[in-house]
């Protein structure tokens, strides 16, 4: 087990000070590495299965999955093949290829509430065009959306308010997730013109503990739809893959008219889809929305490969039981160190945050220690697995965190 | 030379059946071809050099280039090759690969105005970007854009109205490309809240012919945004490397402050750049813009393989000589046969247009007729040269574009 020390990442050093001359802030969005403890590398060298690599060489059991992407694994054989294959023949092409009217079939197939699927790049990209469908299909502006709820970076979404004018979301309507009166107040200050709701499956705020869908909530978020002929759009982007094999919201019941796909659709090729089912197939039919890589066909092989290969390999299954020995070994080292923590979420979606951890604290110490042993996780946001996460990697990533447990027990004593 | 018939389009009419059902209207954005004449093709099935073949097996010239992103001819050779061992290490990870650091360096490098880069997927998003980075940095919030100029489809600026509401575009001023007065007019309505103009390097409005800047319209926008510390953002996505290997505004001397790419920028492999100067760097960290996909090692390693393939080979000349080639053939071909044509645009991306083409029957019939002898080529859009266009290329471009004008001739008589 390798311990990382300052020292030892000189390369990574030498590429942020490189960085910091030709990148504003050295790095931005959600995977600049100036928000996380100091030993944690901002460039990674190479990724396989459930491991990763920085730019010194240092070897991770990898608890991110590039916030979300890598859902099988990294460079799964299958998916490689199958993007390979494809890119061989045409990629970026003067229209798609086959590969898109299959992926769309089989997009319809597996998620119940959709009948057709339009594809694009970003998560942004669909979650934008999701409420344009809801807005033209409606011919009503208003969407009321979780308060602090991320649903993308456009000026409409992004947590940001830097470079926004007031008109990119004076159209948003907020609520608190999975309260139902204050999404009926929402609607009302709607009124007439609401076109849709964007929710996502779970609460999945980053800097929060995570809270699962209350089940009656989502019941009446598709009722006030119904009632209001509103667009109910489930934002998949981020758990979509990971909970179901088809819409996240299956398992409850309750049917989005349209939701967004991104992240895990094609294990970290560069992809995202918005689904719909026919009430908004006019709606969706009249925009204009396009970009110069929204059909390439590559990445459509890739998701191709990997819904087939999320199915055949129990993905699922496989996620819960490397997420389920986590989360129970967590537990049981937190009370041997007399820790109190909170795990929230779906076990393959895991969070850890300890109790009274003002400005996250202990878990900047706990994630910072853990990299240290060899385990990469984060401290302020929830963590993906990965079908590729073995009980051996469970094991390994155990071992860091009692070292990690052990540091925040020394630092700030037990409870 | 093979002539398509509608018999011989078997397998594409199945795929746009099957795709009717699964995709709104079968077909959406840029590369949705029943807006074509009825012989082109929807789907693809592959590509090499400058070489298209649709699912039927017919082979085509390509004058799209996949509506631009395909400078150097498909599967470039070092270009998949430096992909390949990108992705063989790394792609989509919990960071960017060191690549970022070395194609931030090499823009900077290449482009004069350019003190550091941002990196996104499509063009849209650092057209959005660039335009966030005006606000933050003036705190002011009004750009100014020309009438029916393209700079992506979301809400602010698809150039189709539904699914928009009126707050997305509040802060848009039009003025009309190459007219300085107009120009000054908007940046009158903005008054005090200018932030930016926004400004394609030469008119290509789609459906329209193209018409090259007025050097001194450049300039007086550039003295416009010095003035009232504006932002000057050069929207050079759809030009970009195809004019200069740096800005397409460098050879007429006029500097923007930010410029956006995408495109050509990595031969088809998806990727788009924010370039842009000190002065809007500290606007430029204030926002937070992310994307899942927006950091993937190995489109960031096919850009600069393309950058530099780009130099060594000549490609700026290479699609000059193709270009002026297939300039000085179309219009002999067309006297031969007594019509009068425009050649509008840079030669490296040709347009063609008939006089008095009411509604565009003589270019779709012209199209359309040149697809039947093996050169696919846009009736309504700007056409794209690459590297790969070879003499034999173009000579056998010129074959079809021969049956293509008698076709018209015969139609519709000479002039």
């Amino acid at each position: 087990m390798s311990v990382v020390t300052q020292s030892s990442r000189q390369q990574d050093a030498a590429l942020r000070r490189r960085a910091a001359a030709v990148i504003p802030g050295g790095m931005y969005g959600h995977q600049d590495a100036s928000r996380l403890p100091q030993a944690f590398p901002q460039f990674f060298e190479r990724a396989q299965g459930s491991h990763i690599w920085d730019c010194d060489g240092r070897e991770y059991v990898d608890l991110m999955c590039s916030w979300g992407p890598i859902l099988l694994g990294h460079k799964h054989p299958k998916v490689e093949q199958a993007a390979a294959e494809q890119r061989a023949k045409g990629d970026c092409q003067n229209g798609p290829g086959r590969v898109m009217v299959e992926l769309a079939e089989l997009l319809v197939e597996r998620v119940s509430h959709a009948d057709w699927a339009m594809f694009a790049k970003n998560g942004t990209d669909v979650t934008t065009t999701a409420l344009m469908v809801a807005r033209a299909a409606t011919g009503r502006r208003k969407v009321l959306a979780a308060r602090r709820s991320y649903h993308g970076s456009a000026p409409w979404c992004t947590p940001r308010l830097d470079g926004t004018a007031p008109g990119d979301r004076e159209n948003i309507v907020l609520f608190e997730y999975n309260d139902i009166p204050s999404a009926i107040a929402a609607a009302e200050i709607a009124g007439d013109d609401l076109a849709g709701v964007i929710v996502t499956p779970f609460r999945h705020d980053a800097g929060y503990d995570q809270e699962l869908v209350d089940p009656a909530f989502a019941r009446s978020l598709r009722e006030l739809c119904d009632r209001r002929q509103a667009a109910l759009i489930l934002d998949d982007v981020r758990c979509g893959l990971r909970l179901h094999e088809g819409g996240s919201w299956e398992p409850i019941g309750v049917e989005p008219d349209l939701s967004t796909w991104s992240k895990g659709i094609a294990n970290g090729h560069a992809l995202s889809a918005l689904l719909g089912n026919d009430q908004f197939r006019d709606g969706a039919k009249r925009l204009f929305v396009t970009g110069s890589f929204w059909f390439s066909a590559a990445s459509m092989a890739a998701a191709i490969a990997t819904l087939h290969a999320h199915h055949d390999e129990g993905a699922i299954e496989r996620m819960e039981r490397a997420g389920s020995l986590l989360r129970s070994g967590l537990d049981e080292q937190a009370a041997s160190y007399d820790l109190r923590i909170r795990q929230t979420g779906p076990v393959q979606m895991p969070f850890l945050t300890f109790a009274g951890d003002k400005d996250y604290e202990r878990a900047r110490l706990f994630a910072g220690t853990a990299l240290e042993y060899g385990t990469y996780l984060h401290p302020m946001h929830n963590w993906f697995l990965s079908a590729a996460h073995s009980d051996d990697d469970i094991q390994r990533v155990l071992e860091a965190t009692d070292h990690a447990f052990r540091a925040v027990h020394e630092e700030y004593g037990g409870d």
